[in-house]
């Protein structure tokens, strides 16, 4: 093993910056003062941190798993406005003792997550520090509609979620119970994998609201009906879960229903559209907007009094 | 003392966020998956990190401290493009026994730097840590000038800056040596103060090359001769050297020029000019770029030679 402290800032920079993604919207990349890029639209930007033990654990993720979900979850804030993810800045801090291998791994990660979308690393700044940091701007662009926030869901409106939850929920649960026996599971939650797309697609189908799912539809859920002084009215049977979500259950003979509603890290995108006709293909139509005490109900109960409390 | 861990993630933003500045570029501010922003002309982005005992030391610095400096070495690297910063991303690990009034007075220097400059803070993460760390990603556009890179020096243009230099490095050995009694340099090494705009005004003027000075003119001066392919030929007789550099030297015995010239974070202007009568009103011409090997030479000789190595 090559520990970082082994080697030079530059000599690190060097391993670690050819194995990034580039984006075409590059007037100026990486190695200036600032990187530059071509713009049309409007500007829409996001940010998130990884902390070591915090956020991800080095005994369960590699470097690249690292990497990608940095990546991902910052591509999914910029989806969940109905814009195009372009380009990413992206912090780095770590002891000296850090496996080389671990640092160019994130790059690599990066670069997976990154490259399928044409979206680029512009940037960033390496650091030594007492644990590992991860800190991403995501940066992109409206493409023609209005940037779709949470705040604008509408009695009538129905609601529906962009792919099927409780994977990564899932996932945890083995890992904390140290069995690998639901692989599927595992590797969605060490690198959640929602459809970045999605979210223009709503916004193009006249979206009212959307957001990604980062800590679960009981708690983002709520947050949208707040945002917009609604009652999100979900039906359980209704809620798409996930295939390896529901092995997982069977596996440690837990409920996967309460991981799709309790869970997080699925990063699905969540959204309110006017009528029926309007949800995309593929979507899960999942309940409708009511007028009433702004909060979400499932079945007719919050989630915590239905005991989902302890997902939370 | 109020520890952070003493109230939830929503209390503390609630006590964050309104003093933040804010920008008339915003569309939509903090608060939903992104914020989103009305840029003109191209995008011009930059990243920088602090980390806690390696950047700064909660002995010497006040979060306001750690603020301003977070942003004001981001503001610079816009500036360095004469490009105009817009916005910034902020992000905060700390350690739950941190004071709240630490992480107050960060939002309050982030602000004290980006207010006279119409720059807002439009979003950002907060997370847990075992260490101080404050990852800033600076936003900006170009305003009708080209960028202006490190890379594009030539052979005769006239090597200026836009500031007098040395005053940060002085207010450093100031603090390491445990005195006090100049205290105008401690400030400046706590809270650097480029003139932001310089940058632009440098584009406007015709600026072949420009960078701002974050680890010194010996070491930054190299990298512009090396990207550029070209000599900077700089006259030690020329350099400005700050007053409250010059009077550090007198309390401590020690050489000011030498801080001038190898002590780092005064985040001036560097920029080589077309021709003498393009350099600005109030800029300090220090030399002269030159055919040779690529580098940077005072008074003809690299700057380690004639014995600042131990600046650097």
């Amino acid at each position: 093993m090559t520990r970082i402290s082994d080697m030079s800032e530059d000599e690190l920079i060097a391993l670690f910056a050819p194995r990034l993604p580039e984006t075409d919207a590059t007037i100026l990349g990486s190695g200036d003062d600032s990187a530059v890029l071509a713009v049309d639209g409007d500007l829409v930007v996001s940010a998130d941190m990884l902390v070591e033990d915090r956020h991800f654990r080095r005994a369960w993720s590699t470097g690249a798993d690292v990497g990608w979900r940095a990546a991902m979850q910052n591509l999914a804030d910029i989806d969940a406005m109905g814009a195009v993810p372009t380009a990413l800045e992206v912090c780095l801090s770590a002891p000296g003792d850090t496996d080389v291998e671990f640092v160019l791994g994130l790059a690599d990660g990066l670069r997976e997550a990154c490259e399928p979308h044409g979206v680029g690393v512009v940037g960033g700044d390496l650091s030594g520090g007492s644990e590992i940091v991860v800190a991403v701007t995501a940066i992109g662009e409206t493409h023609g509609t209005e940037p779709v926030t949470r705040a604008d869901a509408e009695v009538g409106d129905i609601i529906a979620v962009a792919g099927e939850l409780g994977a990564a929920r899932a996932g945890l649960a083995l890992l904390e119970a140290g069995r690998r026996d639901a692989p599927e599971a595992i590797k969605l939650f060490l690198r959640p994998s929602p459809r970045i797309g999605a979210g223009l697609e709503a916004a193009l189908h006249g979206a009212t609201a959307m957001m990604d799912l980062s800590d679960g539809l009981a708690r983002d859920g709520a947050r949208m009906a707040r945002a917009s002084q609604v009652r999100l009215a979900v039906e359980s049977a209704a809620i798409p879960i996930h295939e390896a979500a529901q092995f997982t259950g069977q596996v440690l003979g837990e409920d996967a229903l309460g991981w799709a509603i309790g869970g997080g890290e699925d990063h699905h995108m969540l959204a309110c559209f006017p009528r029926q006709s309007a949800v995309p293909a593929g979507w899960h139509v999942i309940g409708r907007v009511e007028d009433g005490e702004p909060g979400l109900v499932i079945d007719g109960e919050r989630p915590g009094e239905a005991g989902w409390d302890h997902f939370r």
